[in-house]
């Protein structure tokens, strides 16, 4: 049977002030009033029945989570006690869904994106789930066409055609340095393709390259499994999750996997509009905007000679009122307000910092 | 007897969105802690008996202006049921204490500005009372020495010397064009004085000259005087105050009588540390500043890479956070925020205005 996950974990500190750590990124409704979990996990409707999409976020937003989608079930949502980076939360949704189904078929899927249009997007993600069941040893990830040489992003290394659209992956480069990057987007995208962060294999697949290359993590999430449906979860849980070593599933299986003769790595191009939202600039994009690309996501605003900028606040009442600016963000919260030259947006991150450092918890 | 009042009219647009139509600029704590209003009424501290010191506001401020000075009695309020410019304001308070002492001099001071030392204030405005004493046909007023050619000001110029300090005042020249300040400017403080808005006379020489320059106005203020210390003062202000010519002082008395052979117009140098806080840039001045030039009129404030920035917040728990901006003015209130270029403070009265026509009377 195939099943779906949609991973909502980070921190989204770049969206700070807005993102906190009791109502991260994803919960925040600053897409046109909906949240990027709930596009995430709208953008699968249709595509699988709705009881066999999953949620994996921290425990401590369940209830948040819920709220926004009240249509999961209660064996629907599957809660990390920590963080402990993308191959522990990837891994318990397939170590957990192969003790529900053993023949599951689980694509991974991010929360931080938007990517559109959803008709074509649901079809290549169809197609990959019939490349699982033509070969079910295969891990198959879905490549974006890069737009200019980032150099946060894992790097898809294209081999030989597979099977319709899809190709046998080269190499798997996480995070090259910018030469590196540089080198890959000139020779294009039939070459070389930016890793979208979702994936589609059968989760027992995925469990024995776990138990390959990270046999501790696979040894731990083995335990937690087995006891997640039973009264037996907290306790495992809290006691286990923790210990597991921190790593990505980019690093922890899918380098490695690329370079295993033993292991079908595949990769199925999606040439789709894909908005990587975690930064205001990169959230800018999603809004709309002004004569003056401006561009607003709050209620009430008034831009006196202002070009470039994006004003931001969830409170309906409050204005946001600029007179002469260029290229800023400025993010209204209650209790913060961070204004922000666009090109600094990285530094954010910086900010979070200190803000924590010198104000505390409440602020961050 | 002498007495003083502290006159606290004006909206104080220009420092939209902390002043307000129900909180004008002049009750605002945002000088460490303290409002002008305060401020002003402090400085006469000891130059004469509390009882003797009067505020004209806003009938609608009363319980506001009580409540920032419990220590003014029932009669030193006088309160306008609607704005009509400084000749009203100043000459009903000149016409009420005419009528409760005939021989009143009184002071007029303004609630907009910073001036420092007190102490040498308060001997400037003694020497005022002083050459009153001895000329009491005199309009006379203080002046500053002007720090630069600004067009928003009067300009006095100076006659021959009448008594200590004092001067005859050839001509009183309200608002020039720029390229006359500059001359005026250039001719230096023996020649140019700005005028201060701060002004010293007997009540009965003032509307004396009311009723030469502006019979109207006079007929009017004499009505609502003799009502005032009476239960009619309510209905006959309510009728009269609104029908009064508005116009300034400057305008309506002290032009015409520099102009005139019959009056005798003095003013009285006030070289002090004097700042008219009516812009965001002009309080940034009284503010501590960083060792970047920002100033800070909030309690929490976290400033990366930033440089001649205010950043104004009345919440003390509200943090204001900025990356990368310069020579910015960051005023955050609960239900709006302004980030403003500070060479463009000026263009806050346009956009007090389209935000009063957009978004109604609530945020103005």
């Amino acid at each position: 049977m195939r099943y779906a996950v949609v991973i909502a974990g980070g921190l989204g500190t770049r969206l700070w002030p807005m993102s906190r750590a009791d109502r991260p990124k994803q919960l925040i409704p600053f897409i046109a009033g909906r949240s990027l979990l709930e596009i995430a996990v709208g953008r699968l409707e249709g595509a699988l029945p709705p009881e066999r999409c999953l949620v994996c976020a921290g425990q401590a937003h369940e209830e948040a989570v819920r709220n926004v989608l009240p249509q999961l079930g209660p064996d629907q949502f599957l809660g990390e006690p920590c963080g402990r980076d993308t191959l522990n939360a990837i891994g318990l949704c397939a170590a957990v869904l192969a003790r529900r189904d053993p023949e599951a078929t689980v694509a991974i899927f991010t929360a931080d994106h938007v990517i559109e249009p959803v008709d074509r997007f649901q079809a290549i993600v169809d197609s990959g789930y019939d490349l699982v069941d033509q070969h079910p040893e295969a891990l198959v990830t879905f490549g974006i066409v890069p737009t200019g040489p980032a150099i946060g992003y894992g790097y898809l290394e294209l081999g030989e055609p597979l099977s319709g659209e899809s190709r046998r992956l080269g190499r798997f480069h996480e995070k090259p340095d910018l030469e590196t990057t540089q080198r890959y987007v000139e020779a294009g995208a039939e070459k070389f393709l930016w890793n979208s962060g979702m994936f589609v294999w059968r989760a027992d697949t995925l469990l024995e390259c776990i138990r390959r290359y990270m046999p501790q993590n696979h040894e731990g999430l083995t335990r937690i499994a087995d006891a997640w449906d039973t009264p037996r979860r907290g306790p495992v849980l809290d006691e286990v999750y923790p210990t597991l070593t921190k790593i990505s599933i980019d690093y922890a299986v899918m380098e490695p996997a690329s370079r295993d003769p033993a292991a079908t790595v595949a990769a199925i191009p999606m040439p789709l509009r894909w908005l990587d939202v975690g930064s205001w600039p990169s959230l800018a994009k999603t809004c709309s905007h002004d004569e003056q690309g401006n561009a607003l996501a709050a209620d009430r605003t008034l831009l006196i000679d202002t070009r470039g900028t994006l004003a931001v606040s969830s409170d309906p009442a409050h204005l946001i009122a600029t007179i002469g600016c260029d290229d800023l963000v400025i993010v209204h919260t209650p209790d913060a307000t961070l204004v922000c030259r666009a090109d600094c947006a990285d530094d954010i991150k910086e900010l979070h910092r200190q803000v924590e450092s010198r104000y505390g918890k409440d602020l961050v």
